[in-house]
Order: C-alpha cells, then structure tokens, then sequence
C-alpha cells in the first residue's frame, strides 16, 4: 500500500491540527509496513520517580494511531477517536522517551483499528499496548 | 463503607502526590456512594474548535478512579493504572469543563475497577465512558 | 423514546437470528429505559464447580447488547459487534442464572454503545461489566 | 524461557480442567516463542451464513491466553480472566477453522497479559484481536 502522507509531510501536518501538544512527539519512521513514533519526555509528562505518566503514554498511543491511519488515507483532520484499550504493563524507564510501534490492522470505510506498542527507549519489553478504533468521517462528494 | 480519606484531605494529597497536575481537576463531591470530579478545561487541554482533548479526558478518569479508589483503601501512593477501556461517544461542549462521575464496581485485596462516565458540565448525555483497574500493592507487614 | 421492537416480539426474532442459542437466553424485561435479560444456567455453560464460564458471560452480554440497540434501531439482522471490553469482577454463584442489564450509551447513525452489568440471580454486586460497540449497518435506498 | 508444560501435556490438562469444551480447541504448535491454536468450527459456534460466532472468537482467545500463561507458569487450573478487551474487524471465512497467535507480553507475580490475533485458516487478515489479563493465585506455602 503507497502511503497518501508521507513522514516529511506529516510533522508539518500533526502540528497544524494538534497546536498544543507541537514539539511533544517525533515521527522516527513510516513507510508502507510500520510506523515508529517517540514521546519526548518531558517535566510536564513525569510522575514522582521521573517516569512518563499513563496520560502521556495514552496520548503518544493515540498519536501514533493517527499518523498510522492518516498516513494511509489521507490528511482527514477530522477523523477522532471512538475506543481505546490500554494496558500499562511496566515501568517505564526514569528519564528515558517512550518509544510507540503502530500497525494497522483494519482500515475500514468507517473504521481503522490500530495496534501499538509502547517501549521505554532502547529497553526490549513494553511498558504498555494499546489497541485504538478511529472513526473515518463520510467523504464529501464535490 | 466509611471513607478512609474524606474529601477535605484527599486534595492536598493529590497535589503532593502529582504536582504536574496541580490545579488541573478538582473533587466537587466524594462521599460512601459516588465521586464527582471535575477537569477545569484550559488551554493545553483544548483541541482545535475549543473542545477538551482525549488525553485531558483520558487524565481526568484516570485520577477519578485513582481518587475514588484511595477513597476507600487509604493513601496508597503506589497504586498503579493497569487496564483502561475508555470510549469517546460524544464531542464535548467548546468551553465547558469536564465532569466525572465515578463508581468502584469491585475493591480487592490487589485490584480495583472503577467505571467513571464523563459529561460536558450541564448536558445530560454522557461524552465518554470508562473503565479502569488499579493494582493495589501489597500491605507491607511492620 | 418509544421502543421500535416490544419485548413480545423480540424472542421470537432473536429465536429466528440466532438459532443455535435458542432457549439459552430470557428477557425479564424491556421498557424505553432499561433491559434485563437472563442466561439460563445450562451444563454446557458451567466450568468445574458449577459456576458459569467466561464465554457464556460474554455471550449474554453481547446478546444484551445487540437486543438493547435493535429494540431502538429496529430489527437489522445485520448489526455486528465491533468492540467489547469485558471486566470479570466476581465468581458467579453456583447453579444461579446470570443476569444481565442493559443500557444504550449511545445511538448513532452508524454505532451504538451499550454498557451491561451482569449479577449472579437476586445477589447486590456485579460478577461482570462489559461495554459493548455494535456497528449498524447504512439503510439501504429503495 | 523453558516451558513448564509441554504441548503433548497441556491438551489433557485443558479437558481435564475444561470439560465441557473437550474436543473443541486443537494446539497447533506450542514452544517458547509462540503458540498457534484452533477453533474446529463445528455447528454449535455458527452464525446463519456459517461463520464462527462472536462468543466462539471470544472462547478461543481466553483459552489461547490460558494455554500460553499455563505453559509459562505451569498447571494452576485457578488462574482466572479478569478482563478482556476484543475488536472483531472482519467477517470469518464460512466453514473455516479459526486460528489464534498468542503472545504473552507480560508474566508477572499477579497478573499475565497475552495479546491474541484471529485468523481464519489460511487467511492473511486477522478477523479479530483480544488482549486478555489472567489473575494467578498466590502459591500456597507447604
């Protein structure tokens, strides 16, 4: 599948529709297969202990499966999020950015169902899954 | 069930406990049978249009449950987020603050679950819903 | 709002959808506000013990579900579930009927959410909790 | 990690613990890495159209979870699901076995985590996922 945004096309983009959180995540890798997204961790996205908190985890999760799904359908600014299901599985590393994978498992007309796993960086065991369901608005015909 | 926590202590424990968040939410009512908490929506909560976001949604479940959970165990720091299911059904109202209503389903020894409904302040129909489970560490033997 | 299905009509709809679970399920009742139905405890529903299984748990929930949404859509053999979370909180009582109760969260044009609680016959605390997504199929233009 | 329980163990162990599904799960392949099972679709798991049933998809992904956490911690038949959260994405294939991949992303003292992906035999898209938590008893001491 050719992807309709690619990664230089799509930081640009995440910044213009989500102005708040600009600067919070980076896109590592996307071609055709996977996407690699970072949380760049910062005072604001800490607990006590200097790990990343469960908020800032769900938001990179949430993040990546909107550049997974955009990524193949287009820029559809208004496409949202209907179901999250998260486990927080460990720890994360103190000090270290949370590393998202994302695939795609179904897109649909209406729905995308994305699968992503959260990484302290560098670590080799999740610190959490996430499985996200984007509802896809109608194409308006010209 | 008598709270272990009244309402009146379980503020300043909040802050201590996430001083990232200090002033984000607020309890506007916790006795033996509900929790009502509030997000206070501002600007770095917001989407574009003025909305709050997911994740500031996702915040203000998360603390409902932790709050509701403390409630009736007692101060536990160390209680962890496990699982979350949350379903986003509605566009919150531009402007208006959040409200979580909360209710603990099940306090074990070493889980609890907490359903908590999300409503725009005033409106009748719920914006999300969600499910969370807490592990409850172990008691430490003196 | 006014049911597109009565109670009266919908067993034998449901008999017609889904044979193979004929007479495994009972609806007590079904008013514009609430469901309850009920999974008649068989032995093939049981794990060692006597207490009803997981599966069986899951199927009353999304039969709930799906008969909660139809009573409002209208009968549209077609609705599929597309989501369930499902919280196993308590060990059933043995030998008792599990009981389900439904609410529609949501009823959109093309998805509804259905909360359910399910409880071991005449006892307070839920033994499960599951939230449901259906997805409607579009009505078809004549 | 060495397998507590062999797969030629773990099919007697399951319809001696299970008995009312004896006959209805095959394990596929079994080792450190990874364990494939199979729904034998017979008629009791159908829908009209012939294809496996939510409950049956649901049925093989708890016991796949089971088998997987089992063979890691071996035999504690009292291991129990406490939550479980399902997408079902694509129609199953009429009268085809449905195959489950499990991973266990998370062995702790108290709790496993095993992420699930459904498969019609022989196709490449998954039909559903499930993740699904199993509380393990404590050990007993001697």
């Amino acid at each position: 599948m050719v992807l309709k945004v690619p990664a230089d096309e799509m930081e640009p983009f995440l910044n213009e529709v989500f102005p708040q959180v600009k600067g919070m995540f980076g896109i590592d890798h996307l071609d055709e297969e996977r996407l690699v997204m970072r949380l760049h961790a910062g005072e604001q996205h800490l607990r006590p202990g200097g790990t990343v908190s469960g908020p800032a985890m769900f938001s990179l999760a949430d993040v990546a499966a909107y550049v997974a799904t955009m990524s193949r359908i287009g820029k559809e600014a208004l496409a949202v999020t209907t179901n999250c299901s998260i486990d927080f599985m460990r720890k994360p590393l103190a000090g270290a950015d949370v590393i998202a994978h994302a695939q795609v498992l179904k897109l649909g007309r209406t729905l995308s169902v994305t699968d992503v796993r959260l990484f302290s960086d560098g670590q080799p065991d999740p610190v959490a899954r996430a499985t996200l369901t984007y509802s896809i608005p109608p194409k308006r015909v010209p």
